[in-house]
């Protein structure tokens, strides 16, 4: 009989519990443990992990706790005219090491790449997507998808993986491209990350929402049990390209959509976003973001460009510390309390921003009746809403629909509420203590000033003075 | 108009490119970058993130590069009794943190838990799991499931998921919990891994397989397109709960099964858990590894726990630095190169096990053909397999099945082999150099040996010398 060596038994005869830490070294392609803090026997060829064991025994054996930190990286990149074909990001954009770059260059068998795109987006920019295939030499596959709320569901990412499967790509080196609105990302985004555990994908967005928002986070998502985005995954794609150029296309109502999620960001975070919006709302609307440029002697030009470049900054800085959303104090869940129960319970009337929008106005009444905004400054934020051709109320926002909202957030946030407020125009607070006395008055403020059709004509021509 | 401040737009105006690295801090809530090295302006109430945003400004625009280090951290407890309602461990397990312990233990509300079991196992040892909640005043809800290889799919998944939908449970605080063999335990974790983005879950492997194997790692997946595991995802669970008592109840087929991966982390990792197989398989197989304690005076009593530990301590060490896979060089995939094709095109011929065995015998001969075993290594390996009742053999693993394995695994793993093979009885290395001429000369050998009945008692009484 050959029992292992003591190193194996050691912890397990002992009947005390004791906790050891341990580091993993890599020699010659084998894993082992080696007690943190010892540093006797270290080689310069050896790989140190950043993972540990900890190991503990007792009487009834032993507790194992594995710590294991895996890093994601990706790239949010701008670019100008994507489907020209001298534009190499569609293809390369998602490599960052220079030396793989050239191994793309230089490998001589064709690049495949699978493309799922919202059949809308097919009809106007199909032709473009595979000519620059075809000029590029890339064996493709294009699946176009009707990507609607209504159909986004597990049976269409099942679709993608199928059609994924037939085709046939590298798991590595071959990203699955989705090109559309966040309904297409969402999909596309959980369709890559459930084939073969995780394959990169690259979210090209083509609505103004999605460009600033579903695109540059890490969450992928379907709706189950008529509830949004109740199954999803937490994988970014390798990488974000986005081209404002595709907001030519884009309805002025999806626009506005897009905008109430700007708002958010300046209400939230950035006065200077907010002021923005207030000035150029109405230009950004009329020029479909396409004016180009920083230049800062012609403000109204660069302003699409300064728009979403800070909303895209703003956003980051709030996603990238918390990427899988460990923390449930998020700042960019303002307009994000009521709204997905309305949004589900009228769609298709409203749309996400529109839905996100109506949720802001009543929250702008919750942080007035708290006494975080001054009059002054819930005018101003309402009027900026109706600028941006906003809806900042909905008849079925009922007071009943707030509460039970207000409720399943208790359930779903460990117990206390976290609801975003500004706290002024650009910066916020999470607070945990909106008791349902303020939420009432506020409501009933908001439904008598906005509510009723005379009263909210009326007060939409006060508040464009 | 008011042009955001300059901080945002000093990057963009720049015509040339420049990376700039920033940390991500948090005042009062609200995340701001701070440019990576600046130290001015610290405070103690602040928070700073791992996480980075690197921002480069070129011609077209600018490219953020996100950093984002998501810490896995997992419980594997070995404990004994589990289904004793004095065993806390099935209801507070996974719980690291003693002041949430507290808060559990002071709950006022009922605590609630989903469990999914293979419907065999809910026959065994459903009543004990009934009583076990009921004793301890736990709003149960039961799924038993017939989680065969067969029946592994998304559709299974979604079973799971409108059922935890509709009993309803807290997202973070009430995990779902999986009891079964390896087959239940992946597609739990997927079902959990997917609702709500990521719902904990607790596996309690029932089969000596997903004891040693399935349950220590992050992998969750369900078949897709007739593949093994196309569909999946790497979160791990909260906690695996281990209980050795189950195997009981397991047939000695089964046993044998979960006795291959035993053997694959022996030839690859550790001599003494070889030897330790050698000298005690059979007693393992005949008490169904039910001996106790650790007491090195009576070495077969303590076979059971000591080959248990040592398994799980080899493979959490390769599991931990890798648990997304972004290695693809893994010395675990030793007798995973061939059997996921065999098993499925045999399927229910073979248990999972059983194809791994085949596939490591085959692979022994290749090593042998290698030089990297001497023939009395070989014939050591392949006696020990026997002696544990697995097949080193399969008329189905044609040559060409090998080869159509190899092939798809070098286009699957970037262009290289990455083919772990044993360089003596504990001790491998990963081989991207093995030519179709060895694999044929290795097949011709394990063929003529092993494969034509005759041929092959003849070997099994040279081998049982």
């Amino acid at each position: 009989m050959s029992i292992p060596p003591a190193r194996e038994l050691n912890g397990s005869l002992s009947l005390k519990s004791k906790t050891t830490k341990y580091n993993l070294v890599q020699v010659k392609g084998t894993w082992t443990k080696r007690k943190t803090g010892k540093t006797h026997g270290q080689n310069k060829n050896e790989h140190v992990s950043s993972a540990e064991i900890h190991e503990c025994s007792e009487d009834k054996g032993t507790t194992w706790t594995v710590v294991s930190p895996i890093v994601f990286t990706y790239q949010v990149k701008e670019t100008q005219q994507l489907l020209d074909p001298s534009n190499d990001a569609l293809l390369t954009g998602h490599i960052r090491d220079p030396e793989q770059l050239e191994h793309f260059r230089r490998k001589p068998r064709p690049i495949k790449r699978f493309v799922v795109m919202d059949e809308t987006v097919f009809k106007l920019y199909g032709c473009q997507v595979k000519d620059y295939f075809e000029s590029r030499g890339v064996l493709y596959s294009i699946l176009p998808l009707a990507t609607t709320e209504e159909n986004k569901s597990m049976e269409m990412v099942m679709t993608i993986v199928g059609e994924v499967h037939k085709f046939g790509i590298d798991r590595r080196t071959e990203p699955i491209i989705g090109i559309g609105g966040g309904v297409c990302l969402d999909i596309v985004g959980l369709a890559a990350s459930l084939y073969r555990r995780r394959t990169p994908y690259i979210r090209v967005p083509t609505t103004l929402l999605s460009y600033i928002d579903a695109s540059i986070g890490a969450k992928t998502g379907v709706n189950f049990a008529n509830c949004k985005n109740k199954l999803g995954s937490y994988v970014p794609p390798a990488a974000v390209l986005l081209d404002r150029s595709f907001m030519q296309t884009l309805p002025r109502r999806h626009l506005s959509n897009g905008l109430a999620e700007l708002l958010k960001m300046a209400l939230m975070k950035h006065r200077g976003l907010f002021e923005l919006l207030e000035t150029h709302g109405q230009h950004l609307l009329d020029s479909k973001f396409q004016s180009n440029g920083l230049n800062v002697d012609l403000p109204s030009t660069a302003a699409a460009a300064v728009a979403t470049k800070v909303a895209i900054e703003t956003m980051l800085e709030e996603l990238a510390p918390n990427l899988w959303e460990d923390s449930l104090d998020r700042l960019v869940d303002f307009g994000h309390v009521i709204s997905p129960e309305l949004e589900m319970c009228v769609l298709p009337a409203l749309l996400h921003g529109e839905a996100v929008c109506v949720d802001m106005a009543f929250m702008v009444y919750v942080a007035r009746e708290r006494g975080l905004l001054s009059e002054g400054q819930k005018l101003r934020a309402l009027r900026c809403m109706l600028a941006l051709e906003l809806p900042v109320w909905h008849a079925d926002c009922s007071l009943a629909l707030v509460q039970r909202a207000l409720g399943d957030r208790l359930t779903h946030c460990g117990g206390r509420q976290r609801m975003p407020l500004p706290t002024g125009l650009g910066c916020a607070e999470i607070f945990n203590d909106t008791d349902d006395e303020t939420v009432c008055q506020a409501y009933a403020k908001w439904h008598s000033e906005l509510g009723a059709e005379p009263s909210l004509s009326h007060l939409m021509s006060s508040l464009h003075v």
